[in-house]
């Protein structure tokens, strides 16, 4: 605790030679004072350096001023970029974050999600994870929150998500424009996300611009990473194991496609002259790969700062219902036409 | 408000159909209770979801469980890798940080300060930042404080820093070891960091690797960036304007070693058979750039960790002096040996 906190209306009473009742009604500044003597306590508070309790403030008033955010897995450059979002959207308001991890691990964001609401926060920004639905909109009865990164149906005005098969769809599409035929994919599995899952909608989204275009999906082509750039740099590897030919990669996250750059430099394999690849996300790095990386644009600040001006208009009771948030493929140099 | 907050100590009793006083004493298990009451009130407690409000708790025990965090510009990759260290150290136990961003202007920075202050925080990190050292003394002596990335001589024991200038000088000498002669450095106006500079510091041990090798550093050969990546490509483009020649660049952080290597790039320069490249942080991606970029590490990550663990051992009076924190020179591939 702070030196500052130790100092109790009845020492600025004493300091100032008024009621204790006296400095309570300067301080609410609910009730009149006379003039000398509302002189004299803000004298003595000065003096004293007395700073006003918020925590008690909060507390009598039924504020805390804290917004519950649970995440997954602290030190994902996607979470954390929409982390990002939020402080800066919140920094200039009253309102602090407090965060909880919930790691993709059911049991663990129960207790995170717990932990947050017995802290008593005005609102909950729940970005990804694993709760099934009732729960989530038990939940929204309770304390105002906004989804993030997920889509909840019964819940969609309050869900900040992207269309995920449309938006590798269009990737996938871009691909095959660009005249390539061999296309793969590198996915997560199935069960990574829960039921509904952003990377599967990913890969459904690849199937369904193939199919849509007369060619033959070959499962030999789709390997599976864990998201992580490691994991591409393995997956890479299987591919070219495979031994079937592929012109083109297509990565459900850009951290993927930064390990299966890296596996391709290894190999002696250009990009984009011998294998084009493009990622999703929109990671701040890809820009500055050699060459730039055509991706997904998703932008995680900007998803934080949407869903952190989104529980603040929720609190304040004026709500606006979330539109869906734009992808956008950010064409840069990983992608050479095929001839 | 959560609807479980609402729930009363009186809704209890009349629900367990036992005194206020009863629920209290078996809330606060410091009093012997009847063992028929007791499962009353239990069962009343479940059945009305009734969470102990950790709020007044706290208020009574005079804790906040929050741990203050002034940060400087959320968003920048190395601030961001110490605030996630933090987030995971603290996740397990009963704290939760609050972050505040000073953004490398004082008047930011005393406001944010005073903002966590209020807040009652049971700690403070205070991670780099502009504040005189007398300031930080004072704080120190109100509330448990703990100092990471700044060095501040009068609280050397409860500081985290690393020897900027000697991990300069040893990714430096390690470039002259490789053979090289004309090093170019990128570094930033010596304004940016305030009176004790990290940047400034490795500047100077580049500075003194050269001297003590028999080298005349070439001021032409020493540009300024902002420490971004954009300005890291602004920064080659004026190197090679320059017209003096040189086999390698050392980056005062990775940011810009990101941005000088995709400007390389751009010229048709190869790394490191043309130009050998060593950045400065070892942020997670370095080891993904093609070629894997030679860089000093300064682990963000485990410097928040090791600073989470710190105000933890302070706030519990087991405070132990902190360490300097090593740096190491991760050496990849972005350097070749000069004949």
């Amino acid at each position: 605790m702070s030196k500052a906190a130790k100092v109790t209306i009845q020492d600025i009473a004493h300091k100032a030679q008024v009621s204790q009742s006296t400095v309570s009604r300067v301080l609410s500044g609910n009730a009149p004072v006379a003039a000398t003597k509302r002189t004299a306590v803000l004298a003595a508070i000065d003096e004293l350096n007395y700073r006003p309790n918020i925590f008690a403030q909060s507390l009598a008033s039924g504020q805390s001023l804290t917004i519950g955010v649970l995440t997954q897995n602290f030190g994902n450059p996607f979470y954390d970029g929409i982390l990002v979002g939020i402080l800066q959207t919140l920094e200039p308001t009253p309102y602090s974050p407090i965060f909880g991890d919930g790691r993709w691990q059911l049991a663990v964001e129960k207790r995170a999600l717990r932990t947050l609401i017995d802290r008593q926060v005005d609102g909950l920004i729940v970005v990804g994870g694993l709760s099934p639905q009732e729960e989530i909109l038990a939940y929204s009865r309770d304390v105002p929150l906004i989804v993030a990164a997920r889509e909840i149906p019964d819940l969609a005005d309050q869900c900040l998500f992207i269309d995920n098969k449309k938006a590798a769809y269009d990737a996938t599409c871009y691909l095959i424009d660009m005249g390539h035929r061999h296309i793969a994919h590198v996915t997560a599995p199935m069960y990574y996300h829960g039921p509904i899952n952003d990377i599967f909608q990913r890969y459904q989204g690849y199937i369904q611009a193939l199919t849509e275009a007369g060619i033959e999906p070959d499962p030999q082509l789709v390997v599976e990473g864990d998201l992580s750039r490691q994991s591409g740099l393995m997956a890479l590897q299987n591919l070219v194991a495979s031994k079937r030919p592929f012109t083109a990669i297509f990565a459900a996250n850009d951290q993927m496609a930064i390990g299966i750059r890296l596996g391709l430099y290894r190999r002696g394999l250009r990009v984009p002259e011998d294998v084009s690849l493009v990622g999703f996300d929109d990671e701040p790095t890809t820009a500055y790969l050699t060459p730039p990386l055509t991706t997904v644009r998703q932008p995680a600040i900007e998803l934080g700062q949407t869903a952190a001006q989104a529980i603040l208009d929720l609190i304040n009771a004026n709500q606006q219902p979330c539109d869906p948030f734009d992808t956008e493929l950010i064409i840069r140099e990983s992608v050479a036409r095929r001839r």
